[in-house]
């Protein structure tokens, strides 16, 4: 089966050798280039479900670009903009953003989650973590330097595994706390130092709903850019489907036939409301659906 | 197949309830719970093949502790050491580190892989990336808290995809600058923001050997102590052999027919010598040989 993660298929190339050159850089900052549109980290969506782009006579003086990649032979950027505050951008809930996200074409998407990632770290990291100095942008936008220390600091990406555990033909879901009404998704969870995504899936598993599993299967893989994750989705057998829920992080866990699951995916009414299309739980669940 | 990536098999249960709740970490500090034992963060070996252990009164007054788990009823740590700096610590080729790891039977090493990961991470992250002010450790070692502005910071984990593209039933091995002679491994990089694993896949053996990459398969997945990485390893099919090496990052890439694979990983002699097993690059290898 193949599948299409939300946030992925993008298609400009991030020419990873002009973040090294930057006298190659400069000379793809002319009028040709493209500045990606947004208004405070929600895109512009124009009619045919594309970013929307400008030229970089719109980006302020004092902005910092940051190189999205290649694409029609012209530079692609987004802007750092000068007084933006991590307090300022619109948290993931925004109705706004939801929307845009919803509306935007697949690989488009992913261009707009590279730009966030991006921009919301440099707000979160302007200081050098080893000495405490105030860093400076270099390889255009891809990292951070340290003028103290010489730290070189590059943009995070934190690995998440987000899982089904399937027992006799069902799938556990969770709900989380403060989840809209009838939400249910896959477990997930942050992957710590020195586990691997099998260990990952089982700890998780286990803390959040009390069920040991084994065979860890991987399925697929998104970027989730609120504000930089890595989700790698995987099924896991279990043996027993006794749960013995964690309150602190789950409100609630069920087990659902794969009937069920197939029938909600389909758009009917059922056991609990399926996560978007972009959140890779929906792939994950479409994927164990289909069997 | 099933194969044990190094550095996996750990059996402390890394109890994330304690890191929560200060009062009942404080109760397991006690005669009982165990200390790493670590010169300059080379592990002690036991004659077992085990990790060394001591008890918490070898830990200076100053010492910080981070728990690893809980094993046999007692709390195990590592000790923060005052005065430690980063630069003192042995890097990934001090040949008493590389015994160390060549003669630990595989779960020790996925201890050491932790409590390394996380001492390196505290030292390189002494200040609030957010305000540059000087954090506390909390979470029982497992974040540092910023006493001015807030932000709460925690261990870092880097995505990097390692693969094997093949071709006609030989698989691309290439070797960096400054590797042993003869050396020869599965292409790897950084996975960067905004962006899946399988795109990383693509992106980096385009970048490094020109060759254009589908049908991207995981394999399995490994934590990589130096300093913090999530290794997963991956297969992809080339249609063309073409190589266009990127000489910043390799110094050689050859393809390799799966017959020669298998007999250089039963130690025969031949085009390349192998990773060492602790590395997923061996495991990634050994699965792609058996076919
Ligand atoms: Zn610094
Ligand atoms: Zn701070």
């Amino acid at each position: 089966m193949t599948v299409v993660p939300g946030f992925t298929g993008g298609t400009l190339d991030r020419a990873d050798h002009l973040r090294h050159d930057p006298t190659a850089l400069a000379a793809t900052i002319d009028w040709r280039a493209r500045l990606l549109r947004l208004d405070g980290l929600i895109p512009a969506i124009a009619d045919d479900a594309r970013l929307g782009w400008t030229t970089l006579t719109d980006a302020p003086d004092e902005a910092e670009l940051i190189l999205l990649g290649i694409g029609d032979g012209r530079a692609h950027f987004a802007a750092l903009l000068p007084g933006l505050r991590h307090d300022d951008l619109p948290a993931m809930r925004n109705p706004a953003l939801m929307g845009a996200l919803a509306s935007l074409a697949p690989g488009e998407a992913a261009t707009y989650a590279a730009a966030r990632s991006l921009i919301d770290w440099h707000l979160r990291h302007g200081f050098c973590a080893r000495c405490g100095t105030a860093t400076t942008l270099f390889r255009a936008g891809w990292g951070r330097s340290c003028p103290q220390c010489g730290a070189e600091h590059f943009p995070r990406v934190d690995p998440v595994v987000i899982m089904i555990a399937e027992h006799d033909g069902r799938a556990l879901l969770g709900r989380g706390k403060g989840w809209p009404p009838g939400r249910y998704s896959a477990l997930a969870g942050f992957l710590e130092p020195g586990e691997s995504v099998e260990e990952a899936v089982a700890r998780e598993i286990h803390e959040e709903a009390g069920v040991r599993i084994r065979d860890v299967r991987y399925i697929a893989s998104q970027p989730w850019p609120f504000p930089s994750q890595l989700m790698m989705a995987c099924v896991a057998t279990a043996d027993d489907d006794t749960l013995t829920i964690d309150a602190n992080e789950l409100e609630d866990a069920i087990w659902v036939p794969r009937d069920e699951v197939r029938r909600i995916l389909a758009g009917e009414d059922g056991a609990f409301i399926a996560p978007p299309p972009y959140a890779i739980a929906h792939t994950l669940l479409t994927v164990w659906a289909a069997g």
